[in-house]
């Protein structure tokens, strides 16, 4: 599931653009200094954040103007370093996944594997180009989410504040890919609270209440707002990963980009395994599930099992319940009305998309 | 070559080590709430930072003391910082490299793969199960090398400059790492003039230059000792490379903890090779280097090419004249004798060790 429609548009989205793309001449123009190749890697790194909705400036910047922000510059510094930090996540996420590919175009990984191959490169010394390629990019992108943070002007006290929702998001997101990794080496799948869990680690965190609370912090607001943004980008981001691994395999791969059975064959940890994985069911799914060869027949089998145990319906009021939580965490004097309206198409979307 | 005897002992190093400490504890609590594996590894991670002499944290308590700062704590943070930096990229090159092992210990990467395999995960499976944990483990490292560098106390022009010196050793650090990917996809052996531009971006900046002027700006220094504890930086980082690449090749295996054909048998681009490249002779050695087949016998025959065509002695002249090009830049009265006298054991420490 795309964030893109999930949000109504904030101003000051066009400064964020400029922000991100002044930051991208200038490493530009000095990475052409040094050498060809290097003003390559930063241009593909550029690519990788074109085409993104900027679900994360969006937030910072709803929350930022909605609490009374009008400095529409400086917090346009602050959505991009969010931006930055999300390109930074996905392109180190896909070296972790193996993956040369996202939205159908090769990824940093993808396009230098392709070069060291056209330059003669067996195969795994190839995929090891294009990982090292992703690592750097990463890297690159991760060291200027906190340049453009840096450039943010607030109180010593803000600046404090905002250095530590960033690096709560790094600390919670890797944690989250850790204990992805762990997971897959465990047969046993993980019990829903673990599941859950995850979620917060690997979606909420960075993607919606580091988002929402820097918006706020910047603007100055209230102590109560700022926890009660947490908790909903606690729960809306939890209902959002649950949805999404739903329609990673009952999803339209039209409508998704991506095809329905490679959570299934990748054996994915999610809410529906989680739950199918106590019921006795389980037993003629589970030398199915994470096997690299399953087939599209199996796929259909795996999924009418999910079906008919109650998984998936589990899974959709499991969504909706936390999305119901998300909004709860809302309904407070202290959250402008103005706010809650634009937040509101984010729990719905979540909700909707499942149905 | 390692550098811990490069240098005199300043004072405030035991406030670098405090000051690590505290952050890896902190780290580790946060960490341990998370899951006992997150925790594991946050321990990972600091054993890869320890047993290091802290040279780079040397370099700038040396110049921040011997160019009139008296906050040793404040500026233990900024030393902090760079043994964090360090950490990052020798995480992160171990991951490029395919190393499993450093210092004789399994690195990030080699513990992680050794736990998969223990999980029974098949062999290529279990490397990028290591390459993954050191990814995460390094982006951990390279994000807290700016959160080290936040807690510094410093007016905000002064901050500004820190901040750019750090991100110059990031983006020179991974121009480097990027280039000798491209090198190695190209059979020709670079020029010289590239094995010295590569040589700066990956030793000189982060390791010699960064650390040099962040201490030097932090003590308020004048212009002039800023600059030129840059270039002594760039040129002594030169001349340590070329004499770590010298050793690499015909080093004491016992002295230099590594073996001393790995380097012929990855062909790394040196100025050894660079020299010889040129050279008639060089038919007869090109299918040998860069072979991960070669014999000792075969690696014996090339160290006699190098040195019969003088690459060998090419290479010391080099590195020499780099460390005396170094040397001049600190002779100016605009630096302290003292800290003239510091730096003198790290240029004559990189011209001793390869005669």
């Amino acid at each position: 599931m795309d964030m893109d429609t999930l949000l109504v548009e904030p101003a000051g989205l066009e400064q964020v653009e400029s922000a991100l793309g002044r930051f991208f001449e200038d490493s530009k123009s000095r990475a052409a200094r040094i050498s060809p190749g290097y003003h390559g890697l930063w241009e593909t790194l550029e690519r990788s954040t074109a085409g993104g909705k900027r679900f994360r400036p969006r937030l910072v910047m709803s929350a930022y103007q909605l609490l009374g922000g009008s400095d529409i510059a400086n917090a346009a510094d602050l959505g991009a370093a969010f931006e930055l930090l999300h390109t930074a996540l996905i392109v180190h996420d896909d070296v972790i996944d193996r993956d040369f590919v996202r939205r159908g175009i090769p990824n940093v990984s993808g396009r230098y594997r392709m070069i060291a191959e056209k330059a003669g490169m067996p195969s795994e010394g190839a995929r090891h180009v294009g990982f090292s390629a992703g690592v750097i990019a990463g890297d690159l992108a991760l060291s200027n989410a906190h340049r453009l943070l840096a450039r943010v002007e607030a109180p010593s006290m803000v600046r404090l504040r905002l250095g530590e929702i960033l690096d709560e998001a790094v600390f919670a997101s890797a944690a989250g890919e850790f204990l992805d990794i762990e997971t897959s080496l465990d047969a046993t799948v993980p019990p829903l609270e673990d599941i859950v869990h995850m979620a917060r680690l690997k979606t909420s965190v960075y993607s919606f209440e580091g988002p929402l609370q820097a918006g706020a912090v910047l603007a100055g607001a209230s102590e109560e707002v700022i926890t009660r943004l947490g908790d909903f980008g606690r729960d809306v981001g939890i209902a959002y990963q649950v949805a999404d691994d739903i329609l990673g395999v009952f999803g339209n791969e039209t409508r998704t980009g991506k095809t329905n059975w490679g959570d299934l064959r990748e054996g994915k940890r999610t809410a529906l395994m989680s739950f199918v994985s106590t019921r006795p069911e389980w037993d003629s799914i589970s030398s199915l599930v994470g096997n690299p060869g399953m087939s599209a027949a199996e796929a259909d089998y795996v999924r009418r099992i999910l079906m008919d145990t109650g998984a998936k319906d589990y899974s959709e009021g499991l969504a909706a319940d936390y999305a119901a939580r998300a909004r709860l965490h809302l309904d407070s004097d202290a959250v402008p009305s103005a706010l809650r309206a634009a937040l509101e198409p984010v729990v719905s979307a979540v909700v909707d998309r499942v149905h």
